[in-house]
Formats: C-alpha cells, sequence, structure tokens
C-alpha cells in the first residue's frame, strides 16, 4: 500500500510508518474466523464474502470459487432439511425463481445465498480486525467491476458477484470504529425490520394496503408526542423521507397556518414573510424556504454564543427589525442539537418570543431530539413542549436503519387541512372501515415508503429504558473523549466547556505546527491537517470522522458519538490514529 | 364468516353463496406445502408461519408453539453447519445480539430466523390457494395484538411473535391476484437488493459514504436519459422518494429556470406564475404548486378528450388566456399514463406549444414512463425526447420494491445550481477524490435513502430485454381482459377503443341494475356497487382492484395489471370473481 504524495503536506513517510499498524488483512480475518466459529463455519463465512483471495485482484469476480462450487451447497449433512438446496446458479437467470411455476425451491435457496452474503458481512462489519472502508477514487471503482447495464439477461451466478463486489466496496458503517455521520451503527432488530418490510413491499397511503404498519405508524406517533409533553400524546405528526423534509413540513405548516389562503392564492397573496433560525442551523431550514417560495433572504440568521446556541436577545431584534421592515415574522426554527457543534438553543426563552410575537416555534431535533428519551439528558430540551412543532430523526442518535425520520405536530387537523387535495381513486369516501386511517392525503408524497415498523420493532424489543441506556452511554462516551484531549498536548478545543451532546469539534496540531509563532501560517497549516489525516484515515480504512471549517474557524475535526458498538478503547483508538497518521505533517 | 348488514345493498346472501368458494383456509395450505416441498420442509414453513392454529384465534400470539420449541432449532441434522445454531430466544434480548461481545451465533441464528418467516410467507404469498388479506377493522386489529410500546425491553421471541403477527394481517402484494394498486408484485432479485440496501445501512449524499451505489445512481440514470432519447444519455437527475416529489422537483426547476433570482428572493420577486396540466393528471401537481408557494388556483387545467388524453388546442387557448391575464406561463406538465384511465397525452404536439411559448415541458411518467422499454409500446411516448424532464417510477410498471422513483432532466447542472447551499459540513472542498460524484447538494433532501441498487440489480438480472417482456405481458394481460369484457352481457367501458395502457376501467352491473329504466336511480344504485364488491373481495380475500368515481362517471372498477405473477387465469378468476360477489345487488 503505497503513500500518495498528495496525502502528505511535508514529507510521505506517514504510508511506511503506518502499514505496520493497519487492519490485518482478510485472509487473516477468515484464519480468524474460521477459529471462532466451529463446525466449518468461520470457513464458511469467509468464502461468502470471497475476501480471502480478492485483496490482490483488481476484478473481484475473477477470482471467485467456480460457480456451482461454493454456491448452491448448503454445507449441512444430506439429511439436512434447510431451505438452502442443492441449486447451481449459473445456468439460472430471474426468471427462474418465483413467480415461475416450481420457482420456490430456487427462489428459498437464491435468497438464502444472498441472506449468507449479507450474515458474513453482518458478522465481519462488527469485527474491528477488519477495515471499515476498502477506499478507491471513483475513476478505479469505474474499472473494478463492470457496473454498466446491458441489453441481455445476467446469470443468479452473476448476480450474487455483483451482491459481494458491492458490499466489497462498501463503507461497514456498522463498524464500531466508523463515526462519520450523525447515523452511524447497524441495528439487528432494527435490521430485521427492514427486511420485513421489503418483503411486505407496501404504501403508507391507505389502511386498506398497509393496515398494521398505519396502526404502528399511529401508536408511535402518539407515544413520541407524549415523550415530548404534549397533553395524551394528542397532536399529528407524520414520517417523512429525512429531516430536510421535515423541516420543511414544518415551515408549510406555520405559513398555512398564518395565511390559509396560500395553499389556492400562493405568496402572491401574502405579505413578505421573515423566518427565523441560528447562524449554526441546518441548512435544510434555507432550502425549504428556497423550494417554498419564501427565499433565503428571508431567513434571518440569529447570532449565536460561542458555543454554538442561539441568542434570544439576538432574535427577538431581529424579528423587530423585520416587522419594521414590513416583513411578517411566520417562523422561528430552534435547533435541539446542532450539526457541528451538538449545541441545544434555550427553549423556554425561544418559545417566550415567539408568543409574544405569534410566531409558530419550530424545534429542529432532527440529531438532539433523541435526548428526550433520557431521564440524565432531557433537560437539554426544556421547553420542547411548548412548540408547534417538532423535528425528530430516529435514524440519528436511536440507530434505527435509515431513514426514519418524524415530524410531529401540536395541532390537529392542519396537516389535512394543508396538504390534502381530495384524489378520489385514492382516499374513496365511501369505503367499508374508518377513514380517519387513510393519512396519505396530508403528506406531500403519494406514494410513502414504510418507515415504521423498523423504529416500532426496535422499540419493542428495548423498551423505552433500552433507548435511554444507549443514548446515555454515547453521552458517556463523547464525556470520556472530551475529557481525555481538552487538556492534551497537540490538542485545541473549537469552543470551551463540556459538549452538550456527544458532538466533540476540536483540533489536532502536529509537532511541526504546534509550537509555530507565525499565526497565519499556522492557521494555513493547520487548515489542511484535518483533511490529510482524513483522507489517511480512509486510505487505511481504520476509522473514519468528519470534519469542515466554521465561520472563520479553519477544518477541526467533529467527532460524534451515535454508534452503539463503540466503547471506549475505540475512543483510544481514534486518538492513538489521529496522533499516528497526523503527526508527521 | 358472516357477512355484515354493510355489505349487502338489497339482501344478505352474498356470504352464504360466496363461502364455499373462498380461498382454502391456512390449515389446508399447510397440508399442501407438506407434499410439496419435501424432507419436512413443507412443515417448516407452515410452522414458522404459524398458520395452523392461529385462524381461530383472536390472539396471534396465543397459539404460537410454546418458545424454545418451533425456535432455535434449525431442523438439520446435528452434524449441519449452517448458519442456524441451536438457540432459544425466550430468554435472550436484543441486547444479546451484535455488537454485543459473543452475539455473533446469536445474531445468526435470531436473523436466519426471521429469514425463514419471511421465506415462508413469500412462497405463501405467490399460492393463489393463500388469501391476499386477512381483513380486519381497525378497532378490531388494535385488539388482535399488543401493539404497544413498553418502557421495558421484550425477550426475542416476543419480536419473532410480532414479525409473525405483522405479516400475518398484512397485504400479500405479491399474490398473483393483488391488483389494487399501481405498485403491484415482488421481484426476487430486487427483494434481495433491497436487503442487501437495508444491510449496508447509508446514505447517497457523498461518495464518501455510499461509493458504489452513487456510481451505480450515475450509470443508472444515465441509462435512462439514453432511452427517452436524450443525446449520448447527457442531463442529470435524481432518486426522489417517489412521483409526487419527482414532479414537484420538475415544477421547482422549471421557476428556477426562469426566475433564478426566486431562490433567494422568493415569489414576491416574481409575476404570478401559471402551471397547465390536464384535468386528468395526478394530483401532485397541484400539490407541488400548493407547496413551493405557487398556489393551487394557479394550476391552470386542460380539457381531456374522451379516452383521457389532453387536447392542445383547449392547452394552447389557456396558455394565451393566462397570458392575457398576466399571468407568466412557466410548466406544462404532460402526462405519460395517466392514474385512472391509462392516457398518453400527446407529446409532440404539447411540445409545439411550449416551444412556441416558451415554458417549461415536463413528461410525468410516473405510471407510463416504463413503456420506453418496449419497442412494442414506445411509440406512445414520442415526444418524450423534446421534455425538459421526465418523472418515472420503476416501482410501479417495472416492479422495482417500493420505493424507486427517477427524475430526468435535460439540461446539466441546473439540479445544483437550483438546490444547492453548500453545507460544509458535508460538503467539504478539499476531499482528496472528484468532487462532481458528492451529488447530495442537489438533492431537496440532505440524508437520502439508497433506491438505486434494487433498480440497477434488477436490470442486471433481467437485462433491458427482460423488462420489455415483463412489460409486454401486462399489457397483453390488460388486452386480454379488455375483449373479454367490452361486449360481455353486465359490463360497460368506461371510455370507448382500447386502452392505452393497463388500465381497463369497467363498470360491473348485477342483473338487478342491468334493466332498470330509471336512469337516475340506476345510476345511484350503480354508484353503490363497485365499493360493496371491493368491500367483500376484501373480507373475502380473494383478490383486490381499485375503483373511483370520475367527474360525473359514477364508481366504477379501475383494473391495472403490473403484478408479473398474474396470468390469463387470474384475468379469468376476476371476472367471475366480480359476478360472484356482484350478482345480487
Amino acid at each position: 500500500m503505497a503513500s500518495h504524495g498528495f496525502w502528505s503536506l511535508g514529507g510521505d513517510n506517514a504510508g511506511a510508518n503506518a502499514g505496520s499498524q493497519s487492519p490485518s488483512t482478510p485472509r487473516a480475518w477468515c484464519q480468524a474466523a474460521a477459529q471462532k466459529f466451529p463446525g466449518g463455519l468461520g470457513s464458511k463465512l469467509c468464502a461468502l464474502l470471497n475476501v480471502g483471495d480478492a485483496e490482490k485482484s483488481a476484478d473481484p469476480a475473477a477470482k471467485l470459487p467456480p460457480p456451482g462450487e461454493a454456491a448452491g451447497t448448503c454445507g449441512c449433512n444430506k439429511s439436512c432439511n434447510c431451505t438452502k438446496a442443492a441449486v447451481g446458479f449459473s445456468d439460472l437467470y430471474s426468471t427462474d425463481l418465483l413467480p415461475a411455476s416450481d420457482g420456490d425451491t430456487k427462489t428459498m435457496t437464491f435468497l438464502q445465498e444472498v441472506v449468507d452474503i449479507l450474515l458474513a458481512y453482518i458478522v465481519e462489519s462488527f469485527d474491528r480486525e477488519t477495515k471499515v472502508i476498502d477506499f478507491h477514487y471513483p475513476n478505479q471503482l469505474l474499472q473494478m467491476n463492470n457496473w454498466e447495464l446491458q441489453d441481455e439477461p445476467a446469470t443468479l451466478d452473476d448476480i450474487l458477484i455483483s451482491c459481494r463486489a458491492t458490499l466489497k466496496y462498501a463503507i461497514k458503517t456498522a463498524h464500531p470504529r466508523y463515526f462519520n455521520q450523525l447515523s452511524t451503527g447497524l441495528d439487528m432488530v432494527g435490521l430485521a425490520a427492514d427486511w420485513l418490510t421489503s418483503t411486505a413491499n407496501t404504501n403508507m397511503f391507505t389502511y386498506e394496503v398497509a393496515p398494521v404498519f398505519v396502526l404502528l405508524e399511529y401508536v408511535t406517533l402518539k407515544k413520541m408526542r407524549d415523550i415530548i409533553g404534549w397533553q395524551d400524546g394528542r397532536g399529528d405528526g407524520i414520517f417523512s423521507p429525512g429531516g430536510a423534509i421535515s423541516n420543511m413540513y414544518a415551515m408549510l405548516l406555520a405559513r398555512f397556518k398564518m395565511f390559509p389562503e396560500v395553499k389556492e392564492k400562493g405568496m402572491s397573496s401574502v405579505p413578505r414573510l421573515a423566518a427565523f433560525t441560528s447562524e449554526h442551523s441546518h441548512f435544510s431550514i434555507k432550502k425549504g424556504a428556497a423550494a417554498l417560495g419564501i427565499g433565503t433572504e428571508s431567513v434571518i440568521c440569529i447570532k449565536a454564543d460561542e458555543s454554538g446556541k442561539l441568542i434570544p436577545a439576538d432574535l427577538e431584534r431581529r424579528i423587530l427589525e423585520a416587522k419594521q421592515k414590513g416583513f411578517v415574522p411566520f417562523f422561528v426554527s430552534a435547533t435541539a442539537g446542532t450539526t457541528v457543534y451538538g449545541a441545544f438553543d434555550p427553549l423556554i426563552a425561544i418559545s417566550d418570543i415567539c408568543r409574544k410575537y405569534g410566531v409558530w416555534m419550530h424545534v429542529d431535533g432532527a440529531w438532539g431530539g433523541s435526548l428526550l428519551m433520557s431521564r440524565k439528558h432531557r433537560w437539554k430540551l426544556d421547553g420542547v413542549e411548548r412548540a408547534n412543532s417538532v423535528t425528530w430523526n430516529p435514524h440519528k442518535m436511536m440507530s434505527v436503519p435509515l431513514q426514519c425520520s418524524a415530524l410531529l405536530v401540536r395541532e390537529e387537523g392542519l396537516m389535512q387541512n394543508c396538504n390534502q387535495m381530495h384524489a378520489c381513486y385514492l382516499f374513496q369516501q365511501d369505503k367499508h372501515y374508518d377513514l380517519s386511517y387513510d393519512t396519505g392525503d396530508k403528506a406531500l408524497q403519494c406514494g410513502r415508503h414504510v418507515d415504521i415498523f423498523k423504529l416500532w420493532l426496535m422499540w419493542r424489543a428495548k423498551g423505552t429504558i433500552g433507548f435511554e441506556a444507549q443514548i446515555d452511554k454515547c453521552l458517556e462516551l463523547s464525556e470520556y473523549l472530551y475529557n481525555k484531549i481538552k487538556d492534551r498536548e497537540g490538542y485545541e478545543m473549537v469552543f470551551n466547556g463540556k459538549p452538550q451532546h456527544t458532538n466533540v469539534c476540536f483540533w489536532y496540531l502536529p509537532p511541526g505546527i504546534r509550537y509555530m509563532e507565525d499565526k497565519e501560517e499556522r492557521k494555513k497549516r493547520l487548515h489542511k491537517v484535518a483533511p490529510v489525516i482524513k483522507a489517511r484515515m480512509m486510505e487505511y480504512g481504520t476509522t473514519m470522522v468528519s470534519y469542515q471549517p466554521q465561520g472563520d474557524k479553519v477544518n477541526f475535526f467533529r467527532m460524534v458519538i451515535s454508534n452503539p458498538a463503540a466503547t471506549f478503547e475505540d475512543i483510544d483508538f481514534l486518538i492513538e490514529e489521529i496522533e499516528r497518521l497526523g503527526q508527521d505533517l
């Protein structure tokens, strides 16, 4: 594994230094797996993933066992009656599977083969000895397999090869050392639920086509509203395709609540509107304003304090200023857990201002909303019960598989009035069941993916106290990281004081920069450190963590912990790895 | 199974008549499965689904085999080394699974147990002897299981019971006689791909976190644009959460193209806009206009002819009228495959008008776009290559698992300019790879679900010719249905002539209504026929097909065929079933 010139700032010895500590090779993983799992299971797992020989090959397909050898044999004794029968895939096509007549056995065997590949991938993903990523540049990856689509069909053998190749180059988001995004980790019950959801393959628009899922959404949204603190869990809500869309829904509802005529007549019927959010808030607030025809200039960014929290006095000042200019303030989006700093805006003070000026209060808790489930940490969202709407993404801090984002709304009926179009081919009024369960017309979408079952089943499996424990543990780990580096030589914190969420923002200063006296030159060099360390992390595949600049602050690491697989040792590893990869810079 | 008073118009003997022809009981299905699958596999499938004894029980959990008996034994010989080891789930919790230390075997065994339940469900779903739906009213279903969320965790045994209960009351969307929606059927390769997608559990925003999926989206969008007829497949596009959102994207782009200042300044900076679409178009056009601040009144509905196609002369007339009133025409949405009639608007004539008046031409091919893959039927979309944007939902006619919707855009770079917000924590400009693959900033969403892999893998498995054959077969079946009923006694077609898509719209007139002379009374009675037959279909669980009124036309059946499992016999069955369930009305 050679080190690229690009990867270093000054020298090119990082690769050589690092090589000895990089994760063990796939072959070594196979040997370890063979010892760990008895009865040949370890080597079977290894063969399924084809990690034994592919590492030196540019073409993953080239080194696969010949079709029919690994594939199609369950590995069981002949008297076995497991669902995997002896079927060879090199002569079979998708048209041999169900609904083909007599496709039952072939289908079960094919799906079982895929599942075996997935199970092996899962076990490997949690193993710290494996790489988080087997990185290749886009132009390299394009050449590593034939990804092009053809006129002619491929055999099922080729399909299995494609599955293996896809996983080989995928990021192992379940890996205990994957910290790159706010959504990390892989929950086994959540995964099982997502597999079931795919199998049920239906849509959320009516009770008619999704009876159980519609009821589970009803039950779960009520529970979430109850946790927010709305009386008897009353209100409304929806699971939407991500936090950005949930925030857009909130802005749409706020506008409709103040000016219901906007639905028919558009923005030309309403005065110029103004929305307010912290300068540290998520970009989706501006994106939503652009889409809804409000315009990004009508989103007024409120100053945040040093730790990233919105300053209420500045909010009030800007609301008054906007009113004086003839704008109508209609929407304040407070953030509960900002993306970079993890800051929680002061919700009680903000709600006082919103009430005073009659403005809709939204809480973007996409990232921090889950802290409501923790008795220890929910005080950070005190005042959330005063909000008109709340975004809460269980796919982030609760580790529900992607995607799972909820918008909760305090007022009942508003979503329906805002969005309904009464399509008579879908929402027939003369059906034989209670139509209040046909909730599709309150959505912006027509067909809506079933995102509820994975959250519901995980909640069932963990209980509220299980989610609480999982969340508390992530916060404990981040506190451990903060305490470890805040006074450590070579580190500077981006803001003072203990972080409120699991975000720990810091600079690592390599020895060559640490003592530089020229402040400008130091800053310039420091800006390049995080990108190079990150690039090296990806090349070695040892861990992944995010970085960015913010305002006048040069590139810094933003460590976040939402991965339930992470331990104190993984935090130690991260620090050692940053120092190992960055010492020469 | 008693017939409710509600279910009949005049008599209550339908239930008694129908009982003998309803699908065989779950017990009978088990007996048949036991004969079909050797080596005990059939009875194992049956036990997994727990269909043997649950039919008379109000609580599906009550009649399950005791924990530890069915669960946790792979059923194989002792020397078997399949991934299912002997694990009992009644004492295990989700915290015993990965990432728990030594959680490997328990995890694989648990996931394998879930997969066995899913495999059994799949096999059962394709079996015509089983019900499409085991229908219960919402208040009944709420009482059939404990769906409430608790503070305390449940055992994995309880989780498996919840999976079985959820599937027991789910709609079998793979069933060969499920015709209820535009999205029906279940593709086995698509399902495998969706399971893999869930396992990879990542997001589409950057190459960094989804290298393979980002490349596959690139390859597939290019191929789709190529099929549309854009030179060298050039252009742009995105997979979005459904056709409604794809259409909203198109409207957003059209507005931005004409008035780029709208992004910053909002609708107050632009003149009053007007959008045009057929009176038969999908409700998402109006929904989008409401959301984007354009207003539903600015969506001008153009007359359609008797078969549901937009009349170009009326489009031109209404554009001129709007201009005279001071509106700026900016967007025409032609429909390629309307929701109810399946009509294809005349795209060439529409494009001529769009060019003449400088208006963005969008083609909503959510339902009909897939006909582009058929050499026999693609002429119905002649002129689509002149469009500025096209919505095309592979989750409908191509039977890709939900959701999979693409928006294709002719102009490169426009999406990026329209939607980007330059979030520096996500789209860092100093990364070490080609940033043109970080496509997240052109989306309205931030995190975006991976919808590409299931389409790509299916395309790989079938080839373009495989999709073509599947689509042609559905159209052949609908032509068979049309020919069968167009002159049959008791049927009236909603519009004359052969349908262009697989939509066949018709009234069934029971003998008691067929010869009524009072036209008003006849119409009134006929309006109630389809809802009652549909309700009975759901009670007996034999088949499902949609109905609706349209304009001054009373409730009629809209049969659509996108289900690759359907055969000529299933069409025959549908007709027999409608007559059986409706003869007494």
